[in-house]
């Protein structure tokens, strides 16, 4: 379905360059699995290196922000830019990450209510208030 | 600027169905302040109590994220819909409920990398890993 | 603020291609006043009559929908994809065309709602029911 | 494909505060059908209730827009925001509503028109006529 | 899955005036292939016709911009709205055009930067610099 | 208007890290000029850094796309995003790269087409062609 090849680990296996990635992504994550937008950002090693390296460092790398908000934050934008395969990727990372039911419910009433206000002031086009100002 | 009019506290204070949402927004936000999109709101009574309503039982009840996650997944939605008023609204409600410098610094990041990596992906067109869908 | 020049009526006086465009405007919509848009396009001849043809054969000619209907859809569409501009000048449309406060409030209530669903539908990624598709 | 349970009736009918939705989804609509959407909120009981219950006051109960308007507008906004999911079932509903081949081809050229026209706004940074705005 | 009847060969012969607009597409294009977006529109002659005019005289007629280049951006916009089929077509006729691997990489590289720095800017609200702005 | 301190030259001065990157925007750009969003982005030095590093690679070093061809695809990126800011600011660029009112035109019939035919598209869910998939 992709505009590009999805690449097999026998192609990446045959390729020093892509299989470094990889196996990086493989050590950091602790599983073997590397999922399609890896595959399909192989055709082009330089945004691949470059994507993984900013994936690394923003959501992997500690932080002030745990693990788990940072995904919740990553589906809600993917959901707001209605990426099917963002979504379903950083929900099994969530997932992962010990999110719970509850949580979930909570993530998609925030996700809903959002996009519902911001609908609604767009359409009533509301002035900001001086109070929300940075001096 | 609105496309509507904004509701002045005198002109809430001569409308009791409008006054008691109003009241209701200062008593629970222990603060006289009420921000412009309640008094945009406040044209359609019934739009006005059912939106308060579930940004009390969605932002404000307890639940299981706490109250600065919630914003943050608000402003992160928010940003990606362009809704320049909810930015600042909620940025600013994030502030009062502690948001760091750091929090704010990686929230972006993580906001930019997933626009970055959500318009890749629809670029590409990567289809989903089997190991994504649910049974 | 644009980023082109906004032209006045002495500018459009000038160019007689654009005049034309412009009269037909005034004709079409018994009204003196051209609004900021079409004074934008001007900067791009072919384009200002291809998008005023357009504009009047889809809003304007009789069809199957009436033409409040039509400035209803036209803000919806314009509030989802977040264009104040046209947010703007398509409420000023309907009020013309007769919308009452009641007709408004139900459309910020529909459009709020699909916008919700929509982001709760594109988290959920729900699969499409077998009986929507057209055989 | 979901990210979550897509509720079978046999997994509906065995929890009560479920199925007292599903039965209230079928009166209302006088059909036995129940389509996925509902089957996977079914996952989130809180969610489910209060989406049906702003569906059926939004879209069901009678207002000032007749019933097709209001699935025409909720078309409208879930192409802009591409949810196929949502532009699937609001046909579906638009056209068990009466939706003509002539109402849906001007449904498309002004989703059309107003999502052309709205890029272009944006691009050309229009600024709002005077006239636009409310005293 | 569309929501309209997609029109086979066979039913495209049967009807002149779609017909027509087919024996065109195919000409201008040197090709039999006429792809699934012109046998959905052909459910609505007059949409069809005008947007094959549009595409005609803003994508195939010479003008300023290469063909490879008014692909590429159509490219860009279709993966900021999140069309995949939109996508699939116009990566395939700038494959067509001669785009190349580094090209193409190129492209990817600023789509995804484009994209991360217009929600950071949204999400900081950055104030337009007097510099830009048009006299 | 931002949400964040918009930093002046005098306190750039002060801040040894964030005076390095505005060197290097000055130097590469050949210009005194730093716009605003890099005086946004200077509350987070580390996001500040690598955003200045991604836009020399992506936008300023040499490559298969010209720099004009690349400020277009950034200009119709942002248009279908949204953001009023980066339209501003990468129009301006464009201008200074040699945009033409002829390429302008064209770009802004491109986007519009786009937009239009992207909108269309999705309300009809129109099925990928076989064609189109890569084998």
């Amino acid at each position: 379905m992709a505009t590009v090849e999805i690449w097999t680990d026998e192609r990446v296996d045959a390729d020093a360059r892509i299989k470094k990635v990889f196996d990086d992504i493989r050590a950091t994550r602790h599983s073997d699995f590397v999922n399609n937008v890896w595959r399909a950002l192989a055709n082009q090693p330089a945004l691949l290196e470059k994507t993984w390296e900013t994936v690394k460092a923003v959501m992997v790398a500690p932080g002030a922000l745990d693990p788990l908000t940072r995904e919740l934050i990553y589906i809600a934008v993917s959901a707001a830019n209605g990426c099917g395969y963002c979504v379903h990727s950083h929900t099994a990372a969530a997932k992962q990450k010990g999110l719970t039911a509850a949580q979930y419910g909570e993530l998609q009433a925030i996700v809903g209510l959002a996009s519902q206000t911001n609908a609604l002031v767009t359409m009533l086009q509301v002035p900001i208030d001086d109070a929300f100002l940075v001096p």
